[in-house]
């Protein structure tokens, strides 16, 4: 199975395709703890992170900006007292390119 | 008039009273650009400031989270491209103390 950690973000043209609901589907199980939500008809993935202090949620905040600075795609993040929120789309695209999927495996990685 | 951001926040017990509604009124022109939400019936002083780019909202939310830890009161944030919110409010009051208006004027001087 493509791994997709070890897969790079390309850049998204406006007129790159959407995934279809079939290839998300295929594509969740590889982001475990990743939830699908809709926000104004667009497809996001979003998942919070348990922190223990508001130090900790600002490291993971700085460790997930620059991992998106070095893909030049950028997430949502909300960043609280014990949780970060990631949430990961396509702005071009208004939903979920391929590269979300990298980005959010990407992400999970950081908080291992 | 006294000035906020000359002001030291101070803890905030369970048992502090929440500001009245008169004392709110009062306190928001000195807080220009910030707007009250409720969410859950949890008033909250909450601005968003415009960025050029990620980076930038990085420092941004870098510099607030500073402010925060300094003062042992912690904000939520939610990082954009483009874009940073912050919202201020007293977890343990379930609401708006003078504390959050001190955050807020300190907020915004670190923006100018």
């Amino acid at each position: 199975m493509e791994n997709l950690t070890t897969q790079v973000c390309e850049a998204c043209r406006a007129d790159a395709p959407l995934l279809t609901q079939e290839e998300i589907t295929r594509l969740m199980p590889q982001v475990q703890d990743w939830k699908l939500k809709t926000d104004d008809n667009i497809q996001k993935l979003t998942r919070t992170f348990l922190t223990k202090n508001y130090a900790q949620s600002l490291a993971l905040t700085n460790a997930v900006a620059a991992l998106a600075e070095e893909a030049n795609h950028h997430p949502l993040i909300i960043l609280e007292y014990g949780a970060v929120t990631v949430e990961w789309w396509s702005h071009k695209i208004k939903g979920l390119h391929k590269n979300d999927f990298i980005m959010a495996a990407k992400t999970s990685e950081l908080f291992v």
